[in-house]
């Protein structure tokens, strides 16, 4: 045959929009809030892959969903759509928007969730959600923007739609910002707090790991002296160390133990690291 | 060439079968049950995508299962396959059935988990799921119908199997319904109860929004007055207000809090909506 | 058209590699842990589906992950690749393991955490993962080497990567064994002990189905005698029952209730299966 080439099977296309779109929320797993939102979606994009990063937020809880999604999007493909749906002004007054930024794209509520992302990654490009094209109905529930526009603005973008067509352009610079707290430099390290407590216990602070890199040091919190190490295991089992957790910032743990039940340190709470 | 066209890739051609199935059980998350399940489905169908609804159904609470399964159906497409399983009476007398209706197909127990999905959308057929050819095995666990009945036969049913060829027909007026109080029309409004409460502790009437359409109103609960409004922050932080869920029933919120615990009103409580 | 064949669109060819990879931990869900892991493997195999089996496994608790593994491998497909990590000895010297066995792959830390499914199904070939190519960065996280290193091992493995290229071949014998106590039988029956508390409280033993296979036989445990029978409505709501549970061991219910609750039975309790 002349045409044999044709016979060879071809290789399935990728269509060239995103194929991933993450979930984040505080929606809990005892409803079906989530099973809404991912019908909404597979009736836009029936080929997406929805990656649940967790519904688990605590209710209305802001500062842990910018901080959880801030330490995850990384590691997702470019053009990742990520929904971030904690949202207690909903119905009120406050934007719903897209970000697109370099990793991809953002899609949620204007309440700072997205801050600590976009301290990493600027945006590029925002829109407030006022096309009502592509919403799931025109007159959405006022208390679920998750199901009836943020789904299905976000489902659009994946399957293509330019971000500029989903509603009006507003300047990135105008977007909320969540103050969390800085760390400062001492004369002898660095003063921080716990921004997080993982399910493991562990605590999480707003320190970053360069402020240790190639030093020796310590953590003082609670009125304890912490050991700074590198891994659970360089103390015994029960005891506390401070190591830099796997996010990059620094973390206090207790080895084949709970850190926050134990040690009664709780979240903005203050915490030192000191060289020697 | 002349026979350029031929080049161009052709796009994947989707089999003319159910591409969703979702899941909806009391199993929680912390066993493999689930997990049992899905193996059992992805070695019938491997293309499949599944969509978990919820497993965190209260242990044998049909009640909460009926309510979950009715509020979420609608957002799936066309020939969505859903299982669910609250099965207290598994290994019992009690049907194993699959049931088809407008918007795709119902496979569990036949003990009104699916009567609330059929009050809205009548079933078309139904048959006991007799034909042992499509379950897992012959001699299927009597505890696990999940795992050795339900999911090889929904998965069977999403890859193209006729529903009468599952077993037995049986006659959709036989199915087993619940019954969970209905709302009354008062002289100046309605009475009804609490059927749901999610995880933000928000209390779901079985009062649907058309009582309040265009009304102006407030509900009796506990003793308490509480106002009708839109969302939650028509009031303030940590006050109640009573409002049109996501779902479209009545439903008595405090903003930012939880009104469940905070107003001490339960499950089957009574409320009125009163229209002034 | 003499080549009209060519337009016939032609099936989508599935690669030979694996097309499943589950996933079992202790992160929980509330972190995004799980996300980061899921996120570097569709990066590296973005047609893979991932199956979560469980992030519940309670902390560092190797002999339920053990236990869950065992009961839930043997529903996936052959060539699924499984990774657990519940791994309190990140960053110590146990080693990081991928093991070829008939029915897939398993990619882990070294700590007994597949004893139990190999002791069903022996390992074929085992390598230590000190192939560096295959992590995800040549400075992994000292804590959390489920994103760094066996996430990404895994999704190679996924994507035809050979089990010889991840590392150096190690002796399938010298891998870690997990003692969880044997049965013991008796003059009229067999001693055991409870190996797992499922999420409805029911007792999971050690003892295998096969020591009441055809007899009849009673269960003594913590003082009490409890029938054995075949599913949980043999008796009456609130009662307890003996059966053999979905993953074919000896386990302790209560019909409509919770046996771990209410009999005040707990792991590693003795029981003793009594035929008469």
């Amino acid at each position: 045959m002349s045409n044999n080439q044709n016979l060879v099977a071809p290789q399935w296309q990728e269509p060239s929009q995103a194929r991933f779109l993450t979930l984040l929320s505080d929606f809990g797993d005892r409803d079906v809030y989530v099973g809404a939102i991912k019908g909404v979606i597979t009736q836009i994009n029936p080929k997406l892959t929805i990656v649940d990063l967790t519904h688990q937020i605590p209710p209305q809880d802001i500062v842990a969903a910018r901080f959880s999604l801030m330490n995850v999007y990384p590691y997702f493909p470019t053009g990742t759509v990520h929904v971030a749906v904690v949202d207690p002004g909903v119905g009120s007054k406050r934007r719903a928007i897209a970000v697109e930024f370099a990793q991809g794209f953002l899609v949620g509520p204007d309440n700072g969730i997205f801050s600590g992302v976009l301290s990493q990654s600027p945006a590029i490009a925002a829109v407030e959600l006022t096309n009502l094209n592509y919403w799931r109905t025109q007159q959405p529930s006022k208390t679920f923007h998750g199901r009836d526009i943020f789904a299905p603005v976000a489902a659009h973008l994946t399957s293509g739609v330019p971000l500029k067509q989903l509603g009006q352009e507003i300047e990135p610079a105008t977007l909320v910002k969540l103050d969390i707290g800085e760390c400062k430099k001492t004369a002898n390290g660095v003063v921080g707090c716990i921004q997080y407590i993982d399910h493991f216990g562990n605590l999480v602070s707003n320190i970053p790991e360069s402020y240790v890199r190639g030093k020796t040091w310590y953590v003082q919190a609670a009125g304890l002296t912490i050991p700074g190490g590198e891994t659970y295991s360089d103390v015994k089992a029960g005891e506390a160390i401070a190591l830099v957790g796997s996010h990059g910032w620094i973390e206090i743990a207790i080895n084949s133990g709970n850190a926050h039940l134990q040690l009664q340190i709780n979240l903005q709470d203050a915490l030192s690291v000191i060289n020697h």
